[in-house]
């Protein structure tokens, strides 16, 4: 009987290789030959699933935020408004190791986007779906009258995506001077700041 | 007579060629082969002054921050207090293609210390910096007496903080959805809403 293979899991397992080697050699170093090499592949076989490096790095990256989604979709998110608002935003931010790894590999992506044109299309739809889910997360507020009256929902939703990613650069380029504790109390701080909780 | 050659201008001219090879091509060709083509020397003349790539990438890239800082120093601040903040911080934030140039290179500069130990130094002693910086703008608006009473300093510091990255980054990697108007009204309304301007 011939092996059955779950293509699908062995691309996800190709494409957590690469993760693991973006984030520790750096992204010029995820060739189709290491990460044959790391997943116990042959080169050839490797190219059975993904024919360029871009193709490889594009589902690698595509799987990242799929992985958000999911983690966001299924969770059971009760308790106060707060909380809710809270632990839906923790999502974004590098909170643990496996969130960690996901972002780091996910900043190191974006930046190779600034000299990889075709690399830009995918980065800039889940920058699109980001804005799109806080926005949804300030719009819960206002439908809840829990944001104070001088806050304008738009820029209010401007303002939370931008302080989520520079909260999550700044603890991942910075751990030791920005640690996760820290992340979390400027997060809770911007919240009551523009919430009547 | 022999040729005078002004060794510091010559070592920042090879500095801006690194510039322009990373922000184009990234920072994995930023070679000393390349650099020494791109600037007309031979690869031995350029090892003159770097001998190996890291010493360049440093050397680099802590001109970038010189000419931020010499250039916040060198400036006027007149007018409001309000104009006086927004223009001092818009130094860090990517207002036109100098500063763009400026903070793509530090950028990709940054995400690379995430693999590269050697270059973590610099970009940790500039993070600190940057957070004093920011904190004494934040001090400047206590003693003038117009942050909001509500507002804790120490906090509204680390906010400041991360949102100018914030916007640094989103207008970087994303200047179509994310415009250089959209940037500076975000900082505009992060400062109306803890000022009492």
């Amino acid at each position: 009987m011939p092996k059955i293979i779950d293509h699908d899991k062995r691309k996800q397992q190709i494409a957590e290789a690469t993760w693991k080697v973006i984030a520790e050699e750096g992204i010029e170093q995820a060739t189709v030959r290491k990460i044959a090499k790391a997943t116990g592949l042959s080169a050839g076989a490797l190219r059975h699933y993904f024919s360029t490096q871009s193709e490889l790095l594009l589902y690698s990256m595509n799987l990242v935020s799929e992985r958000v989604k999911e983690r966001t979709m299924s969770k059971t998110y009760q308790g106060d408004p707060f909380d809710l608002v809270k632990d839906a935003l923790s999502e974004l931010l590098p909170i643990d190791d496996e969130r960690r790894l996901e972002m780091e590999v996910w900043l190191v992506f974006s930046v190779k986007t600034l000299v990889e044109e075709k690399l830009r299309a995918l980065s800039e739809d889940v920058y699109v779906e980001m804005k799109e889910g806080i926005s949804a997360i300030i719009q819960l507020l206002v439908n809840l009258g829990l944001l104070k009256e001088e806050c304008n929902p738009d820029e209010e939703a401007v303002r939370l995506h931008v302080l989520v990613d520079g909260l999550a650069v700044h603890h991942l380029l910075h751990p030791v001077s920005f640690p996760q504790q820290k992340m979390m109390d400027a997060l809770e701080y911007h919240l009551k700041s523009i919430c009547t909780f």
